[in-house]
C-alpha cells in the first residue's frame, strides 16, 4: 500500500472561545483518518459493519503539542502502532502545513461479532491481520 | 401534566471563536428539551424506540434572537405547536436567566414503524395523540 | 465565478442510533459549504474575521427530505437566496451521489463590526455586496 | 470541600450507529465534570478566563470499560491526580447507575496568561494551588 496521509480542514464550528480547535474534535479527526486508512488498506469500516463486525475503541491517548485553528489544514499520518492477539493500536501524528506538530496520539480497538464476542485477529480475520502486519 | 421547562447550562465545548455558543448546538438543546418533554408527558423516547417506533425530524426552523455563552443557564420551554394527522410540530422558546429571549424555533416530526412506514398518530398511537392534543 | 459545489463525506461520529446522520450535523455541513462558497467568491471568512467583521446566523430553516449515513458523499449546492440591506440569506441543496435530495435549507446572516454594530452591506461592504448580487 | 460528583444524562445526539454513546463525547463529559469541580472548589473557569487565565489541555488518556447509551445517567467522579509545578492532572471515574465502570481517564492542563506564558501554579496562583493540594 502506498499510504496517503489524511487531511482535515479545521471548521469554524470546531473552534471554541479560546480561538482554537476544541481538544475533543481531534478525536473526530483521528476517526476520520483511521476510517480513511482502513479504506486505503482495503478493509473499509462500512464493509466490516455489513459483515457484522464492530470495532469499539477501548483506549485513547493524546498529547496536544500545538493548537490549530479555523482554516488550518491538519495532516493526519496514521500508522499501525501495535498488533495484539485481539487488539489493534493505531498511531496518529498530526501536523500543520508549516510542519508544526499538533498532536501525537494512539487509539486501541477490539473487533467483535454480532453477539459481542471479541474476535482473535489472526484466527478470525486472517487477511485483515496480514494487511495490518505489513504496516508494522 | 404540570410541565417544568428544561434547563441547559452552556458548556465550554459548545462555544466557538466568536465567544458564544455555536448556532448548531441549539439544535441539540431543542432535542434535550423535547426528550425531557416526552418524559414528562409519559411517552419517553427510549420506550418508543424499544417498541420499534422511530421519530425522524423532517423540518426545523430557528430564529436566533440573542447569543448565549459559557456558563449561561438557558431555559427551554417546549410546547405542542401543531398536531397533524401524521406529523407533530414542537415549539421552543429559549430564555436566559435575565429573561432575554435567546431562540424561538420549531421542529416537525413523523413517527415510523420498523419497516419505515409513517404512522397515523390518531389511529396508530391514540394515547400519545390524546396526550399531545391536551397540550395544544 | 465558476462555482464548484461542496462535498462532505458523512463520518461515523455523525451517525446516531437510528443508523443515519443526526439532523444537527447538517447545520455543520451548511457552514462548511458556506465557508467554502465565500472562499470561492473571494471573501474568505478568515479574512473577514481578521478585519473585525463577524457574521452571526440569525435564522435557520431546513427540510429533511431523505436520510444520509456513514460513508455517503453529500454534495452541497450553495446559492444566494436573498440579499437585503443588512442581511444575507444563503440557500442550500444537498444531494447524495444517486441524485436523491437530502436537504433543502436556508440560513440568514448579518454582519457586524467589532462593536457589534450591524453593517449595511451595500454601503459598508460594497465589493462583497457586488459579488453577492452577481450570484442572485 | 464536600465534593458532589457530576451527573451527565446521555443524549440521543451523543449516540452513534453502534447504538451507544460515541467515544469522543466522553471528552465532553470530562470537561463538564471538570468545570463543575472547579466551581465546587471555588475557582470557576469563567472567573479565570475573565482574569485572563486560560487553561489548555496538554494530554488526555481514557480507558473505555463499558459502553453507555441514550438515557443512561453517568456519574463522573473527579479527583486531583497529580499537581506539578506548572501542570495539573485531573482524574475521572465514570459509572452508570448500576455501578458499572464506564470510563477511567485523566487530562493534564497548563495555565497561561494573556500573553501565552505558562504560569507556575504555586507561585502565580497560590490560593488555587492550595485548594488543589488539599484534594490530593
Amino acid at each position: 500500500m502506498d499510504y496517503i496521509p489524511y487531511c482535515h480542514q479545521v471548521q469554524y464550528y470546531e473552534t471554541d472561545m479560546m480561538g482554537v480547535a476544541h481538544h475533543a474534535n481531534y478525536i473526530h479527526w483521528m476517526e476520520e483518518a483511521r476510517v480513511d486508512f482502513m479504506d486505503q488498506l482495503g478493509f473499509p469500516y462500512g464493509g466490516m459493519e455489513r459483515a457484522g463486525i464492530v470495532s469499539p475503541v477501548t483506549k485513547l491517548a493524546c498529547e496536544y503539542k500545538h493548537p490549530s485553528t479555523f482554516g488550518d489544514v491538519v495532516t493526519v499520518i496514521v500508522s499501525v502502532a501495535e498488533l495484539g492477539g485481539a487488539s489493534l493500536t493505531i498511531g496518529y501524528l498530526m501536523k500543520k502545513e508549516d510542519g508544526t506538530t499538533v498532536l501525537e496520539g494512539t487509539s486501541r480497538h477490539v473487533f467483535t461479532d454480532k453477539e459481542g464476542r471479541i474476535l482473535r485477529l489472526k484466527r478470525d480475520l486472517p487477511e485483515f491481520y496480514a494487511a495490518l502486519e505489513e504496516q508494522l
